[in-house]
């Protein structure tokens, strides 16, 4: 038995999720907590290797401990952990539930589906809000720009290979993923793109926005991205945008998962 | 002249916006930053003395030199110096704009009506993107205990001696004002309330939410607002909800204000 956990977090103080030898993690920071929760060491392995400053609403991770005696080894009940760990974790990581799962559920391979949202905002001020939330455009999209963002968007909905809109340099050999929706939507001075696919391209959904933004303003038009999608070629999207109004929102797993939350 | 600048700022780090002897204020704040940006010391008169903690996403303040020698004492057009004066402020303050205005308004005694914001958030863990900024609720607010507050906000509306709605102990003796909306609406985990009256009494809105909240909950019900306005007694509404999901988002002048925004 392993334990799922369904995190939050606030990426803003982190070096990103996977632990690191000298600067602050997810990873580490949820590891220590599980472990003084538990009374004895553990091993947590996340859905995703979320980047510096990237947020997190629907994370996932297993916990494992170290050594493993029993099948029982959770000393309290099912649905009772999350709560008990919530002491111990810090106020920019919070966790909304827990499940148990079989050993052969892999928090990351296991995955089938993951929806990213983008959040960007374009009002007058640099919202103390949104402050590390959100890509502070400094122009305005218009109500055309919107739309040019929502065409280029459906160009990119389906099965496709996305070397075009994965960063220059990585090692993947086979970038054909499956994009089954992409949004973009406003509200007030905010403007959201939501997009799930069956995998997700290092830095994919940030060259995506920053593609789409690109297409806002007019430096690229929609019409052009069957024919970045078809070059293969990062050189030919747009910019990337920031890490910082990057959110991992949801996880969908090959099995139904029982989730206690409360 | 006098110069009105429109700000939005997070109250958090504040023990208020009036300016106090030793604690930070957002008055003392925002006075230091206008006459670092102008040159020569300015005083600031805002529209409002928002509490400890407090939110404001549409604030305004007046900004006049302490002596004043010409009518036209700003040393740059107007519509610019509000971009001068983003350098000079901290993260949690944001100038989204600026107007000239003639010295009869004052930025408070001319104000006809206030909006105020209250955000409630009833989710399953304490949100990260929320702390400081809206009042976790630790029980859910079912659909019948939202239709309860939307029927008790019914109540409110109109003209009302708000005495059961003040703290006790104000000095205020006409507590009548006239609420002319309020409005309670969910989106996803978050519950959030909308005020407009020409005025509000000492923590009015915290009280009003508070009562909302209780008449959700069952502790009180909605059909007894109208008793409880009558009595003209605090002890017989709910609790105050806390400060920091509280904002003032919106006030309107007796006159128009040609704001120069971007």
């Amino acid at each position: 038995m392993k334990l799922l956990l369904k995190i939050m977090y606030d990426g803003g103080a982190y070096a990103g999720y996977q632990a690191q030898p000298t600067l602050p993690s997810i990873q580490v920071t949820l590891t220590n907590a599980v472990s003084a929760a538990l009374g004895f060491p553990c091993s947590v392995t996340g859905c995703s290797r979320t980047d510096a400053g990237v947020h997190a609403l629907g994370f996932s991770a297993a916990i494992e401990p170290i050594v493993k005696e029993r099948e029982d080894w959770l000393p309290m009940p099912i649905g009772k952990f999350h709560r008990a760990l919530r002491r111990h974790l810090p106020p920019d990581i919070a966790v909304c539930g827990e499940a148990a799962v079989s050993d052969d559920l892999h928090p990351r391979y296991s995955v089938i589906s993951k929806e990213y949202r983008y959040r960007m905002y374009d009002g007058v001020a640099d919202n103390p809000f949104l402050r590390g939330r959100a890509w502070h455009l400094s122009r305005r999209i218009t109500e055309d720009g919107l739309k040019s963002m929502k065409r280029a968007g459906e160009y990119l909905v389906g099965r496709h290979d996305f070397t075009s809109f994965m960063a220059a340099g990585s090692k993947i050999t086979d970038a054909v993923r499956t994009i089954s929706y992409l949004t973009v939507a406003r509200e007030g001075d905010m403007v959201e793109l939501a997009v799930r696919a069956d995998g997700f391209l290092y830095n994919m959904v940030r060259i995506i926005t920053g593609t789409l933004v690109d297409c806002a303003y007019g430096s690229l038009s929609a019409d052009e991205i069957p024919t970045i999608l078809h070059a293969a070629n990062r050189s030919l999207a747009g910019r990337t945008a920031p890490a910082h109004g990057l959110y991992l929102s949801d996880v969908t797993y090959d099995r139904e998962i029982a989730w206690i939350l409360n």
